[in-house]
């Protein structure tokens, strides 16, 4: 795979290359150009002229930045990801960046600067509330659901986009690393010494692991929606009105895990990624972060649910679709999410990729929090069965992060 | 879509230019050129040469024949038909007919001919018994739910394969007509006169329009294998080993349906017309092919699940999918089969595509026939939900079907 990477040299001169670019910043008057990328997969530049005005050019890289060209990763992963975001912004652009172009001979999607914005888990890791974000993530999913799906769209339409949005090496990595490897490691899982046992009970847990089959099944067949893919709280970024904290904005970015696939998913790793930020709040002693973080996991049902009812009235076929189908889709979804909670939080404890809510603690207090979060993934995998409620979802979770506190 | 269509005057021409095909007949030796198409949606030459040697040449038309140009329909199905024949015939080519050539200019498949076979459907009408055919389509359906779907293929390859088998037109025949239409007739619905009670209380029962809506959707995201996607026993060739009856072979043809669906689908559709042919029995008092129609039920399922679990064991990912995923699919799958079931028998007395096993019954017969065949669907919709044994299934058949007999 060849083709020139942007630099912060050359980016004047691609920008003056490309009239859908052109038009949004002035390729001669640049006074900043800052690679922001995570340091993961992509180059990210943001790019400001002397008029204020500024853009964001992420240029996908060929391998996995973080190990170099060993670890190859197809640069195609940035046309899905600027799809997905042209058409979900097409549904509400107010939770979706915009996006001006796309360059598929060097895989670049210029978009929108959402320099006022910041991502929510640095946020929600410094303790600061962004009031309405989780019903406004709730919100994004279901227009997301109903509208890629054959709910909300021509049938013949709906699959030709399902054809062309497969994904498989972006697949694979969620296969691998979120269903798979916390139970088979393959060398690349880690977890503190006194996390050990823990991460090896987990491992061998049979209604675990019968738990994850069915998920990878799950993810791996119900092509139900264009989803996100990848919706955790790193995904996501957050602006107050006002201040720091408070009555917020929000846009889901980075979306380049997009593919058909089931709705329960997205919203299984807001929950998941919302109780990891509830078990930092809980081993730092802020009960009243920790609350309020767990609050969310019901807050993101809740606008979800709202507003896919309301979408569900206007649907194009209604012939034998009637009320009873809409139940079962917003039941099977949330016994789904369960499910797909358990698989996102454990990954995050003993897995390849971790989160700075867990990782940044001191290990004396990061010992309980990833106990906690095995036992509750575990616990999720079996009380699923019994009840999905949100109310019991946080109650267990509440329980079992405390039980196994240290420090 | 402009093509030519073959004739008796241009098929020695046609294989004469094409080497795969006149490798396998002598062109120029051509005694025989008979059209059998069904007169629906293709021509269907049977080409004899004078060394007795023949093939089949079957061309998809734009259009449904029956109706004429004003129902068009792509000929591109013809190129599903091929790849669904030449993958499930390297799973087994005992069940299914060899192809040898596919043109994708002029829509032909060159194949196998099959002139020692009859359709199946046909046979079980006159009341002979092909045993071993329900037993073999079992193995077919296993082979093809195990060997396209996840747990048969690299990942990768199955997602291309996915997304080059998307089939709109012929998925939306079905979603209309086995799904939708007999809920709500856009006036392509038919019945006797003394059955449009029946069919005005099957299209108004709220709970088997709840189960339809669920079925649709299912068939509609479950991308589980590359499935025949329409297996009744029209599709299905039988030859007994000796004379008209008993131990028998088989092949699975005419699947130009098939696309990423449910496994549950294709043996829903078997068991739905082993259950129209026993309504015909029972019409006709005879109660020993009537109890033997029945008892292919079982025998099918019996077939499916011992090639599957056998299969499952080979399997090429078994790191999360243990021994519980097994049994969760097999008992899903028979959860499937039971509402397609359902499915696919009422359509076919209320709709569009109606069978000859009831169809050719005497009015007075046919009435007792179609009033049951609706009320059993109606049951399977509800009972499906205290117990899927296909025990259960054939008592609730048998029961119903007699409790309804006319005449």
């Amino acid at each position: 795979m060849d083709y020139e990477f942007l630099s912060a040299e050359t980016v004047a001169s691609y920008i003056r290359s490309k009239p859908e670019l052109a038009s949004r910043i002035n390729p001669d008057k640049i006074t900043d150009v800052n690679e922001v990328g995570d340091g993961n997969l992509n180059l990210v530049f943001i790019v400001t002229d002397t008029d204020g005005k500024s853009i964001v050019l992420k240029q996908a890289l060929p391998y996995v930045r973080l190990v170099g060209p060993d670890w190859p990763m197809t640069p195609f992963r940035a046309e899905r990801e600027a799809e997905a975001l042209r058409i979900h912004g097409g549904f509400n652009q107010e939770l979706v960046p915009e996006i001006f172009i796309y360059d598929p001979e060097r895989f670049v999607i210029g978009m929108e600067n959402l320099s006022e914005y910041r991502v929510w888990r640095g946020a929600m890791i410094e303790g600061l509330k962004h009031d309405g974000v989780a019903s406004q993530m709730g919100e994004y999913v279901a227009q997301v659901a109903f509208g890629t799906s054959v709910l909300g769209m021509d049938a013949e339409e709906q699959k030709q986009l399902m054809a062309k949005s497969i994904n498989p090496e972006l697949c694979k990595i969620t296969e691998d690393l979120v269903f798979t490897e916390p139970h088979d490691d393959i060398g690349r899982n880690a977890v503190l010494p006194e996390n050990e046992n823990d991460a090896q009970e987990h491992a061998n847990d049979a209604s675990m692991i019968h738990a994850m089959g069915e998920a990878k099944w799950k993810f791996m067949t119900s092509a139900e929606a264009l989803i996100h893919g990848d919706l955790h709280t790193g995904s996501v970024m957050v602006m107050a009105k006002n201040g720091d904290e408070g009555e917020s904005l929000s846009k889901a970015f980075d979306s380049e895990f997009a593919f058909y696939g089931p709705v329960g998913f997205d919203l299984g790793a807001l929950w998941a990624n919302y109780t990891l930020n509830a078990s930092r709040g809980i081993a730092l002693g802020n009960e009243d972060h920790a609350n309020w973080s767990l609050s969310l996991i019901d807050e993101t049902w809740q606008g979800f649910e709202k507003t896919f009812r309301k979408l569900y009235e206007s649907r194009i076929d209604s012939r034998v679709w009637k009320a009873e189908m809409l139940e079962d889709r917003l039941n099977q979804w949330k016994a789904d999410a369960w499910l797909f909670a358990a698989a996102k939080m454990s990954r995050r404890i003993v897995g390849l990729a971790k989160v700075a809510d867990v990782e940044q603690l001191e290990p004396n207090l990061r010992e309980g929090a990833a106990r906690g979060i095995l036992n509750l993934a575990r616990s999720l995998a079996k009380e699923r069965h019994n009840s999905t409620s949100t109310e019991h979802f946080v109650k267990l979770a509440g329980d079992t992060l405390h039980h196994f506190k240290t420090g």
